[in-house]
């Protein structure tokens, strides 16, 4: 694994960046990650290029034997060229327009916008596609940052009528497809057809579903526009896009067809306090991250790749500036970061960014360095992880144990009808996910097409739509499957199937689903069912039955099926079940640690404020840390 | 008293009609509610109509011996409409367009919609006017769902000034009534007059209660030109139209005056989720509803017209999916529901819907049938009931006992200046309601200008603007009568009266009053003042008085004056003192438990979670149920 | 100290007004302030005057013997005027105009609207600028009341390119000032600058801080307009303008400039109940108002003049109508309040208003006397306020004790840039404030460039930005000085600055920030760092070192620097010491009671629901009241 770092030459003066590659080498990085936000500076007014900087910037970087990540600038288009087509913005769902003055001011339908965004990537490639620096490609930046991915423009209307013509041919096929004759909402023709948008009450989940989709295809075909460039003018780079944490807008296995390794941003303590944790989770862990949160993603997005190729290519230094509260990490959750990333078979750590910038919106966003050049806490901890690195040597990629299937229009359907509020397949898979590692267990997420041959056991935590190809590779599959709910629930066009859900995947019939409010449960022993219950008409077997005989989880041969929403307590008992069928060992951790298993070694990472012990039967040879773990640490054994 | 169902033969194939209609006499159900969001398939394109298929679906219902229901479809109007008169669009209080997509996406102001809704009334009522299937017409669906009343559209703006113009005849009127001469704010002119969204600060309220004034009265007028033409159209059948929950918008005391049975829509599950519960009857009664939910407007729709006849035209089946949270009814609950409408007098229980739909943006919506086709377990409880209203057999009306008086100007009034957060007289009234109703007594609510012959007492939870008749009548009333805190604290146009609250209501004036936080309480003896204080200088009787010496309840001759709000631990003791003095008996009914008495019966309900006992010296001979309801049971007695 | 009234002769028939003008002498009442809302009965038509009325109601106050202060009519432009020209109207944050139908409906940068406020300004002063009634003039009313500062209108923008061109003379400065570099944001020219809001994330800060310097910049040329025209038409008069309350929209300190004498409007409970008060709190003091929310308004706008005149302009007299509860005040503290602005050194005390109207937009607004012209309880209060007055006699000044620093731009800094949620340098100057106050000590608070010879102890909160004055008076300054996180954090364009904060302020570098959600806490012994903590490189002594050793508080000399957020806690300790050592007195007040003390007289005022004694120590002879004050108590001793 390599490690890296974020810098924006542009933001120094010249004089800094021979200091600053030697620095960068003098700690072990080896990759540097630059230009994505610097069209400015690259072409200051219309057609006039500057090439100067960026060239010695490139020269520096490379003399100091970086290899260069190059990005295209799309992410942030400069005013003269927003003024210059003032459609070209997106507009948000309340009808305004998102204007110039941060960043991702564009609509990914604007076909004006699409042609800027060829023109400035083919003459970056142009300038520096052959340069030997040069080892891989960014496109553009965060696509969907900042709630992009949906634009209410004219743009995305009009884009929006080719996309169902050609999803449907005919918008008779249409309005039975969607279902609207109810409500009188039946179209005579695509351009009928408005954004589901400012309607009086809700659109209908079909027409949402539609959309998302084709907003999805859009950022698809945005980036494959670059991509195609790319491929064509710098052959033999590795191109990427670095896609965000608990992100859903738009479908990420999708454009990651197009990519060589897949990018991510990492941001753990910024991400437990923005998204759903408990209170008690986001003070316990507010100085680590919660324990899955990297781990979740680093195998989100290794099975968007056939290959599994992929990289972390912003990792957080130290406190961010975006989350409501940003305190800074435990000394050495940087280097644990850095190697919980290595154990789950990355290839590349970079760090954001080299040095805090004094100036705009970032300046209380930390870095390796501080913003008087001084050495940052970050600083000496990637040293450190690159040490280690070094020291664990040649390692053996980890074996297949459990396939965990997860699909972003699982996310987008729950999304857009949960019908209980807060209920969303993305958590679903997390809390899953959680569970299965609280186990000791490795876990691959794959998209719902994915072949589960050499698997041990299989999870579908709420899957509505159930493809066809899942269906033929569950039928090949001996081991445990243990399915969630909702999963068979919805057509490709948001029905309740024929015949009811959840159809081939179980053998049963769910004839009434209800959500219930916190506090409405039915217990069971040592856990309860909350948030959601299916009543099921079935030949299976009951085989987690609550007090009052409410059924949560069904046994049909090898596959269970989960009738109450999959909360921890639940998802507990029946995956030790599924688990000890599988053959898989499983380990009761202690709270905060956890495990990542390759073929070779053991990695024990103990995010807990207090120091942890490897549990006994955890064999092999320690070559890093001790059997006692303290906050922040790791410890490494060789099998 | 009948039962029917509301059906949708557009969603479904014209071969399932038949044994669908079967099926519905099956188990007793007489009328069925068809036709109201079929615009679309009624009239395809503009002029074209197809009348092909409701001929049949109607044909097929008449020869299964069901009487229809017929809808208006103005609720839904088709995209091809709207698109040839964009402007028909109702406007959100935030300026922007309220875009088809749902349902309700007109302007009730628009004069070129109004053309519209009279000429597809008009093709509707030639077509089947007199056929022998139709019992009885719907005028559009719910007027006012989703926020759909006050509409801030060129259209109303122009409709607005009209409506000034009749009812001050000159803006010097105008701008005295509404004292203008405050903060600048006088007119020259009528058409300088702005709609009242959209200020700086708030408007002022008397411009605020005019313009909601306005805007129910262009509800009354639209609903008024359906009537005249089905009248004419189609005499001898019914009209009626399907009111809400727990909603004031528009004056249903003046839309009922056109109509010859006022219908609702009864959803006990999704009201308790959705209005101002707390969240502990939320998980109490979270399967059940709250006990006076249904009962409040079963009592205060009955109160609309003078005849009192009225219907329950949707009545919950099951989950529904417009909640935050959705869970199923306790089974029995659905019969329990219809027997309770059966006790306040209904003549038809609707139950909505047939069959669910798999599709759109109801299809987790429960219905008496599944998707596929089989029961859902309603369509037994609806034949339970249909049997159970042929066993309780001929009933005698309710005698007159308790007048609780409501008008929808007083919760127009409290909610544009409650002066403290979230009081209002709707829910002054339903805590009264509720009061009564765990006393065991039969309440009439009704409209301010009602006559009191015949009444034991009567309660006035908060009415700011009291009209002459009920001064008059309360003149020659000589039962209690308890009249709640800003009574008579308005003039009809928003200002306090000369000579102070309440006016001839009660001898006193009120010289202060004061809203109190969440936990600033003046304790008394087995209560508290809470929210709300009024001063009062007055020869009156202190009754209840706080122990720091704040008189919370004053008393003149045969009339009470509640000083503090009327919340439940108040209203307790002085609703049972003057039932007292009313002869009115009263029954300490065990929590979850309620009665009404016809003349002929007594029905007892339990809506506990758990089993519980009529209370002794409830009489009567058992003709239905136990001494010991279980939860969602039913007892009868006959007296 | 003079008491008057506020009072609208337009809202009353003429024939009340010589008994209202003599009941206000026969009160004590010395002063009235009218005219500021009246402009539709000045100019009912444009161009058209009446000055017969108003000639009449001044004429009536004179010939009472009251001094008149005159309000410029500018907050309320009557509806003909805004229609000759709509585009006066100010535009919200979402792009919304601001409609006619309250106040304040105008945008400050307007070229039309600021020539039509110079000429009623004109008409107004040259009708009455010489008559002897008059004694002082109020300029508008409540500069940015209702957010009504920023404006987001073209107006607005064309004047901000102005402001811009003015602040940095060319554009490339302004580029370099604000960072544009980052994410390509640099422009080419002044008029390629937006507003910022609007935008897809957020702006640069330094754009925003630019906009809210812009736009209290507007404020004040709009204010000095007046100004000038009043100074030259109506020479001897003071001219003053009413500040509000926990308001930082506009630069006060500039506004004060031009004034002889600061006014603001003081609502304790309204306040209380309206911002960043604890639920205890609120309970706590709901009827007297947190003891230090008006003690810390004087000494905020008697520091604004060097001068330091000050009046109350308008001070509330029993319950308000705009915040979410509104209680009375208890029996007391009309006469409690007004003697705490003597205190403190008011010259006006100006209730406001004379007789609660009983119609429109504030008609729940309490006044002296009730809308049926009985005195309200207010009514007694203010004459035995007068008597108490008259009672206590001359007063010497106050001595110079606690400077405490407080600049706008500190708060438009942190809450453009929290960088942990409700982080606000107003708050922490108000906390500290309070913590000053509990000790018994008497506090000035100070413009940043003010001098500090004379005072005992100097304490900077939470300063950003350090002007270079105050760094020379603070090099002269031998008393202890306490100085507050993020001081010196930034420069005037917020960037952070070269050598990293605090810079000369303090011998230490910042070298971290973190901030700290609700719970995550560093405990000390009786204090905890709580919400932000600094980590600092320095060779300063650390005083308070919590028990993990983070240090909350460091020593150089006579600076102390508060390295965590200055919460109660921890103030109480270092503002203790610092006293100790700057010779101050501390007195360990009971909880509610407060002191103010000047060269001649000690006042205790008791703010707790409960009586409290004056400690022992607090020497002098009772002039007023007893050692045992009760409820909104008060005690004055003569030294």
């Amino acid at each position: 694994m390599q490690l890296g770092v974020c810098y924006y030459p542009e933001h120094w003066p010249e004089s800094q960046w021979a200091n600053d590659a030697r620095r960068m080498r003098e700690i072990g990085l080896t990759r540097v990650r630059i230009g994505e936000f610097a069209w400015s500076r690259i072409e200051p007014e219309p057609g006039r290029f500057d090439w100067v900087w960026l060239d010695r910037a490139i020269e520096t970087l490379h003399a100091a034997g970086l290899g260069v990540i190059l990005g295209t600038p799309t992410a942030t288009p400069p005013k003269w060229l927003v003024d210059s087509m003032p459609d070209m913005i997106a507009v948000d769902r309340d009808g305004r327009p998102r204007r110039f003055g941060s960043r991702r001011h564009y609509c990914f339908s604007h076909a004006g916008y699409r042609k800027q965004s060829a023109r400035i990537t083919r003459a970056v490639a142009e300038r520096y596609g052959h340069h030997p620096a040069v080892v891989a490609w960014q496109t553009d930046n965060e696509y969907g940052c900042h709630d992009t991915v949906q634009s209410f423009s004219p743009a995305a209307l009009a884009a929006f009528w080719v996309w169902l013509a050609e999803r449907y041919g005919d918008v008779a096929a249409l309005n039975r497809a969607w279902g609207n004759v109810f409500w009188s909402q039946e179209y005579r023709s695509f351009d009928e057809i408005d954004l589901p948008n400012l309607t009086v009450t809700e659109a209908n989940p079909a027409h949402w579903l539609a959309f998302r989709r084709f907003a999805s295809d859009e950022v698809v075909r945005f980036n494959q526009i670059q991509v195609d460039i790319l491929r064509a003018l710098s052959p033999g780079r590795d191109i990427t896009h670095n896609f965000m944490g608990f992100f859903t807008e738009f479908d990420h296995h999708d454009v990651a067809q197009s990519l060589d390794a897949v990018g991510w941003d990492s941001y753990p303590l910024g991400f437990l306090e923005s998204f759903r944790f408990s209170e008690e989770d986001r003070l316990r862990y507010a100085r680590q991250g919660h324990p899955d949160i990297a781990a979740f993603h680093h195998d989100l997005y290794r099975g968007c790749m056939r290959g599994g190729r992929w990289w972390v290519l912003e990792q957080q230094p130290g406190p961010v500036n975006w989350a409501r509260h940003n305190p800074a990490p435990l000394d050495g959750m940087v280097r644990l970061w850095t190697l919980e990333a290595l154990a789950h078979g990355a290839e590349l750590v970079s760090y954001f960014r080299w040095r805090q910038a004094p100036f705009a919106q970032e300046q209380l966003h930390a870095g390796l360095l501080r913003p008087d050049d001084a050495p940052a806490p970050a600083y000496a901890e990637a040293a450190q992880a690159a040490e280690d690195i070094a020291a664990i040597g040649p390692m053996s990629a980890a074996a297949k144990s459990v396939a965990l299937i997860f699909s972003y229009d699982s996310d987008w359907i729950t999304t857009i009808q949960p019908q209980g509020a807060g209920l969303s397949a993305l958590w679903a898979a997390f809390d899953a996910y959680c569970a299965l590692r609280q186990l000791g267990l490795n876990v691959d997420i794959l998209p719902a097409n994915a072949p589960l041959e050499g698997y041990a056991m299989c999870v579908v935590p709420c899957l509505p739509v159930v493809p066809d190809e899942l269906l033929a590779h569950l039928a090949a599959f001996e081991g445990p499957v243990v399915i969630g709910p909702r999963s068979g629930s919805r057509t490709a066009d948001f029905a309740i199937p024929d015949g009811l859900p959840p159809g081939a995947i179980f053998p049963a019939k769910v004839v009434r689903v209800e959500s219930l409010r916190p506090g409405l449960v039915h217990p069971g022993q040592g856990w309860a069912v909350r948030r959601w219950i299916e009543h099921l008409e079935t030949d299976a077997a009951a085989e987690l039955v609550a007090d009052d005989g409410t059924v949560a989880c069904w046994r049909s041969g090898n596959r269970r099926y989960l009738a109450a929403w999959p909360e921890p307590d639940i998802l507990a008992p029946v995956l030790q079940s599924a688990a000890r069928e599988a053959g898989v060992d499983t380990v009761a951790l202690p709270e905060g640690l956890r495990l990542r298993r390759t073929a070779s070694h053991v990695f024990a990472f103990n995010y807990a404020p207090t120091p942890v012990a490897i549990p006994d039967g955890i064999g092999g040879r320690l070559v890093l840390g001790e059997k006692l773990i303290p906050p922040a640490g790791i410890a490494v054994l060789t099998l």
